[in-house]
């Protein structure tokens, strides 16, 4: 049978990724209390195209992913994943992304109730032929709640407060927990949210909230502070994007300290 | 050319909707203030199919609605819209959905500054050969702020506030405009939402919203009992969904005083 | 501290519905080959609320919730957990939503290699105090690939395809695998659908779907034809909707023998 | 009142972006044939923040936008929008995305039936104090049919295809129509799309598609090609992702001649 894809193509031009996108699995990932989590994520992998190729080989991504999809994403296990496709597919240049619901049984902050929140995660690796080592990017997006200190100050009483989502994207040098960005972010909150609370919870994070208000502004800079002391981390991305309860709109902040590809 | 649609299907079974959905169109939707606004819909159409026919012609959906997203979609234009579907399709049964973001100028509580507020509506239209009427339903979608009483009780300062969005179903006997809706809902929020606040608007709307906490519950029966009174509604519904400020996860209210088919 | 919640209402109204929406979990749902399988759901829970009081204690939900989680999800835990929500919300009605993505293992149908593919379903419950069975109804959603008729029996050669999303729901009284669903509406597809295929495999299905066409209405009432058969359905919805390859809009198709509340 | 926003942050941080995501508002913008239509637009508005302010003040990014949203777009218009806002806001960058669909009157290939199709677009202007020029960034996404070459090459009859998409985002140094994007992409595909199509316009779109089989990566580079001659375009970048019709996953292509910041 014909090899289409291995033909000249009309126009001979390189092409930066080729791949397939929302492919779904259901995935182990490391979890920092528990050795690992199952949940169930969506996987883009891609991969360079150089001129003289027409087409890559999709049959060959999802091969080599079944290979991987029951074992634990560790470390070296993504690694290798990330190598086997650009070996696999003769690329110079290799790109995984996985997007996936992590979850983090929460003590209720009075009442000590326990429950599982959820937070939506992405892990990046970028492999290169001509780079020894693979690039290691994660993402973590956090619900908070967050309070407006001008609401606040210009109010006799009360103040506007919502859902905020604070996420961090970060290249890293050295291995760091999602537990650990999600710690840092829930402690730069006005507070954090929990899936269950008590009436003495509720009483708790709404003085809390209070009492510690903040705008997308400070929560950006504030987490970005902390993530600046951390050597492990090459660049970092701080976003954090509010439902402000009194707009139809949302209100959105960003800091970076280097580019992204 | 054959006309495949017309043969016999191997199962003659009546199929009771047929049609296309999410075809994109600019709309003329009249409104109370300005006569007419321009905006942009997503628009489904379907009619049923007797048993005997093989296939609808999805190409006269598109001809007939082409005659009609230049014209001002007032009552009229829709009932014959509605009625011109039935007769082309040669059916029993046509159903019209329309969908489309409406706007309102709203002036700030206070400073009196004007800005345009998006509410996302539906019109939707069915005609049935037996029956004489044509039903006329709508649904209006209005962004509010709901303050919580319970936080607001037990807590020393402060609530958790948070977007929320009240959904109004309506199958009506006679005209009603969704500003009135509109109207209804915004009164019987914790507080009603504007794009563009000033610092004394902001003052005002933190405090009115924390003098009158509101559960989704209280939202929703507020809403009912101001629709019960009016004469021109054969049933509504009244949803509450609100993206709680204290969780990841929202919390809904129903009412129905009559299931919708 | 007060429970607002037990208060009287300004307006006595009874509420259809009550409660959380978009819940995230990790989930075991039973399986039809390897007896169950771990997968992450979002999660709605309601109760009605007689009139006189004001609001719905939401925490209970998610405390009831947590001692399911980690249970697998067979016929009895989920009627257990609908029941326990009505006792312990103490409720007439109460209602769980439960929508997760499946994942079974395809053989590609030539070269036999193995892929996951995965399909999106939802289980609902209803209990009513009055009523002495509970209410099962599933929905499983299934991509196919549906050829159009018209489009061969014109053209020369060729025939415009594309991928199709069929949605049956269906009201039970006996159990019923969500692979026995899958298997129905695989079979009544021009083709169905793999992640995963080789040369050899796709030569199989594209010359399959060609050699049998159908429209969106055929499927509908060839899938419907399969379930009237079939004595433990009370009543079932079958629609289809096509990503029309030709157009920027989708062809949609549904019979309902029944319908649901 | 206080102006907490002049307030010196905790943490001295320069922010890179700041501002409000998911306005809605009606836009009138720029049309080759029509000189201009009515569309409804999402719109972000970002300036930076340095790091001696505490917070931006959201409501004049709304107070500006609402001297616009009447006015038609034209280069002219936004240009001043774009650097209002950076005066306005005192800040040293800004940046403005407006996301609209835009509707194209096209005649069905032999019967030549009109009818709208949508696309959607993006325009992006970024502003910057110390740079004289604005940066003027277009994206069009463009509805096709793709047919898989290697799938006709195989197989007895017929072919797999499926709707795809091709956004194009570029950045220009001289004015670029909307209209120019969308007639190269759809030259470029195996295939335009159509809402409206006769039996004679679906026999020839059928057989023009089946003729012209192209992969995600033909056509990626067929567009780079034809972008490449133009000396408008300072760097651009071409996707394209098709929906498979013999998958539940995508297939994507990418190539960029310059990476954006």
């Amino acid at each position: 049978m014909k090899d289409i894809q291995k033909n000249k193509p009309v126009r001979e031009i390189d092409i930066n990724m080729v791949g397939v996108k929302n492919l779904k699995a259901p995935l182990v990932v490391i979890d920092k209390k528990n050795k690992c989590q199952e949940t169930v994520g969506s996987i883009n992998i891609f991969v360079n195209l150089p001129r003289h190729y027409r087409g890559t080989h999709i049959s060959r991504f999802i091969e080599v992913l079944n290979r991987y999809t029951k074992k634990t994403l560790t470390v070296e296990v993504l690694d290798k994943l990330t190598l086997e496709i650009l070996r696999i597919l003769e690329a110079e240049k290799s790109r995984i992304e996985i997007e996936f619901p992590y979850f983090i049984l929460k003590s209720s902050p009075i009442s000590k109730k326990k429950s599982l929140l959820d937070y939506q995660c992405k892990i990046i690796r970028i492999a290169n032929r001509n780079i020894k080592e693979i690039e290691h990017i994660i993402q973590v997006e956090v619900p908070i709640t967050t309070v407006c200190p001008c609401s606040k100050a210009i109010s006799k009483y009360g103040a506007h407060n919502q859902r905020g989502y604070v996420t961090v994207s970060m290249k890293l040098n050295k291995f760091f927990w999602i537990e650990e960005v999600i710690d840092i972010i829930e402690e730069e909150a006005s507070c954090d949210i929990y899936p269950l609370l008590k009436r003495e919870d509720e009483k708790y994070v709404t003085e809390k909230a209070y009492e510690n208000p903040k705008f997308a502004e400070d929560i950006v800079r504030d987490v970005s502070y902390r993530l600046e002391q951390d050597k492990r981390i090459d660049w970092f991305k701080v976003e954090c994007e509010n439902q402000e309860s009194v707009h139809n709109h949302n209100v959105y902040a960003k800091i970076e300290n280097r580019l992204p590809d």
